[in-house]
């Protein structure tokens, strides 16, 4: 396995030990996944009792203006002050999977608004998608998200207007794990 | 790893052995592949001496009306007349996975009528297209031919023709494999 410079695989390995603590494993749609303590994210595709892999890829939807737009507002991963964070796991159905281009990116963005809609969070919520469909991983994607407490209202009216929308009624799964940073008390 | 059903993992597996006689291994652009006697399209990923990896996915350009003219006209793989087959690995350049979606089509299909221009050697050209790139594979995708000998000259059209227009601008690495189906001599 061997990466270039535009991408990067990661397995997200849940344990007894890791950067994150885990405060709930919760289905949303579908089969969960086994509750675990902590979490860590570590470089590569390595086995794990629990273990989602996952690779950064290329843009699927967004067209050159939205990128503009996306790339202007989204913060990085690892500020200091995003101390919470989200991991959700999604499959959408093979009927999705199915559809040409042209009605995946009609139902995504022109009819569920997904990139619009998300624009007025990002600059409180920094996030990076992983793809795992190509992998034979249970999930398609695995969505991960980091902020700060105070802007956890933000990333929940984000999340339940995403749900909301058309392009849901697409997904068959999805486990919403969400986590905090851990600290070492002394 | 474990699919669903509308993806399938393939390994192409070079060798002594195998269902397709190798012709040629031959550079389009970039390092080429050492030579091989035999190929074997195996189920799953292994590991080999000589193996490409990939899975079938879903199409990533393609609209509505061309899924239905590409769908009308694309004969099934296996013909028992079609004894030649191609396999060209192809990996596109850092630049193009950094274009946003609509200027990837723009590319593909606009401007290079990658689709259009297919149609008319596609009813006599079976194809596949396996995807390797979130893979960690040295290419981006393996597409797969098999032709009758008589038809030949289409898909020589059909290759230069592509070869031809912008979107090969992109393409940093190609190898061109020739084979036919091996017969056991009595």
């Amino acid at each position: 396995m061997s990466y270039g410079s535009d991408q990067h695989a990661v397995t997200f390995l849940g344990g007894p030990s890791g950067t994150w603590s885990v405060e709930r494993v919760a289905s949303v749609v579908g089969e969960t996944l086994p509750p675990i303590e902590r979490l860590e994210i570590v470089p590569g595709h390595v086995a794990g009792a629990w273990s989602l892999r996952g690779v950064t890829s290329h843009a699927r939807y967004v067209d050159r203006s939205e990128k503009t737009r996306l790339d202007a507002v989204s913060p990085a991963l690892d500020r200091p002050e995003a101390t919470r964070a989200a991991l959700i796991p999604i499959r959408k159905s093979a009927r999705w999977w199915s559809l040409p281009q042209d009605e995946r990116r009609a139902i995504f963005e022109e009819r569920s608004r997904h990139i619009t809609d998300s624009l007025p969070a990002l600059p409180r919520v920094a996030r990076r998608l992983y793809h795992s469909r190509d992998l034979g991983e249970p999930f398609d994607f695995l969505t991960w998200f980091e902020y700060a407490p105070e802007h956890a209202e933000s990333f929940e009216a984000l999340v339940d207007l995403l749900r909301s929308r058309e392009e849901w009624a697409y997904v068959e799964r999805e486990v919403d794990i969400r986590l905090s940073r851990f600290r070492q008390t002394a």
